[in-house]
């Protein structure tokens, strides 16, 4: 297990409670105190680390510090099994697989849906792309970390899905902030509201399903509950609300936006879901002139 | 019950599947044909449907409708229970509350919270304010909708947690339009990502809970997971991703320039639940000059 930051220190604490058998590297040795205390083994530097077993993790700052730790001790990877956790892009992960198919190493890209106390826990899942072989190998490994979800061998799937899952995260974090401003004007606490806010968005993840078949079909207008222009004259209420209160609605108004111009576009009867249009046919600068 | 449109239908079918007597209203009669074949009675006009029981319930198409229905024949309301499930502001609930006491009337705001061939259902809840003993009236058959949940006397409280509620949704709902574009650039269909979002998300709906006593403590500082400088530059990569792979992040794009903006200002260190502090000191053109 190399890098010892929260994640890893997680994550090798998880392969320790399982009994399996872990070594520990960190940059900043200290950080191993802990692990070795509760049963690893403290690799001395990274080859150590490297050829201590069959299954390497990685769980390190970035993509670059992947390369930096692990390419002078590259000899060390062949015939060994590399599962890489640390954040990355679906091109970075790509790049990885490449290298340590160079090398002589089985490649998996793991992305980690879960924060660092939740590993080892029944609400952890973690999704894995790139080598079968690898997640054979590994898999008693990774199933101390929590439930493992391979996607293929596309090496670049889990990082791809792995941002996907942050983006919905991130609209819905920013969606429960903004709520949470909006009851405060009405004296009514985070703690009163949350309880009710978090049961309605579960109830609404459900979305996600209904929402998938037209999108992949393309169809946007049949059977449709709640169109298009109703929901998008219901948003600049709602905005309105929350300006007279005092609350600026800066994280959801880019949606009302394209809510308005579909309407004013003919597509007014359609479902919501035909926004998706809007955001592939992209026509940003960076796009443009790239 | 007035209002025939698809909520006012599916609610008047609820009562009478639940086995109350409903006489019911609409400006367009053809809409109460399917009612009445149910079991309905229909309303001849205005004043017979509102002397033809004790509770009347109006899902009519705003805050203006519900006037231009009733303030003609306030005389019907004397001694009545009015129920508005008409979507309204937290202002406008307050005023028909005071218009109706004017007329002799108990008055409840309700916020309907499903669609509506959820109604009816155990997955479908109703959020009530105003009257307590119009709740109690109207109770039987108010259960026939969904799960009832009274929040108080106050008869704005359900349009503004309403608001609030569906401010949430769309967040979400514009995080979820994000990633089924972006797992779309690397050959994932909807249908096939849809079942790990969802889990995702109805997962991280439990974050509601965990930051609403930050955010009603003001404590943003302490034992923090994911430190918003971590966050920022994670989500500024992710937003390239995007861009890279020819998806516009716009929806996104507000709270990456908060989470920014609050790390430079010296907050990196601090939970992303500090960024409330950024909606609620508006610093909205609209907000200074009022």
């Amino acid at each position: 297990m190399l890098g010892l930051g929260a994640m890893g220190s997680a994550l090798a604490t998880a392969l320790i409670d399982a009994g399996h058998a872990v070594t520990v590297w960190n940059r900043t040795p200290a950080k191993t105190a802990p692990l070795v205390a509760r049963g690893a083994a403290r690799a001395g530097d990274i080859d150590e680390a490297l050829r201590a077993g069959q299954v390497i993790v990685t769980c390190l700052l970035d993509h670059t510090a992947v390369h930096d730790v692990l390419d002078d001790h590259a000899g060390a990877l062949a015939g060994r099994t590399l599962v890489n956790v640390t954040n990355t892009t679906p091109e970075g992960s790509a790049e990885l697989a490449s290298w340590a198919a160079c090398h002589g190493a089985e490649f998996l890209d793991g992305g980690i849906m879960a924060v660092p106390p939740q590993i080892g826990t029944p609400s952890a899942f973690v999704i894995y792309s790139g080598s079968e072989q690898a997640l054979e190998t590994a898999r008693p490994a990774l199933e101390a970390f929590g439930d493992v979800r391979y996607l293929g061998s596309d090496p670049s799937l889990a990082a791809l899905q792995d941002l996907a899952l942050l983006s919905g995260m991130y609209g819905m974090l920013g969606g429960i902030l903004h709520a949470f401003a909006l009851v405060r004007t009405g004296g009514i606490t985070a703690r009163e509201f949350a309880p009710v806010l978090r049961e309605w968005l579960t109830s609404m993840a459900a979305w996600a399903d209904s929402a998938a078949g037209r999108i992949d079909d393309g169809d946007h207008a049949g059977d449709v509950v709640s169109p298009l222009a109703m929901q998008a004259a219901a948003y600049d209420a709602f905005l309105t609300v929350a300006r007279d209160r005092g609350v600026n609605p800066l994280l959801l108004e880019p949606l009302g936006q394209l809510l308005r111009r579909r309407t004013d576009d003919g597509h007014g009867h359609e479902d919501i879901t035909g926004v998706i249009d809007d955001l592939t046919t992209t026509t940003t600068t960076t796009g443009d002139n790239a």
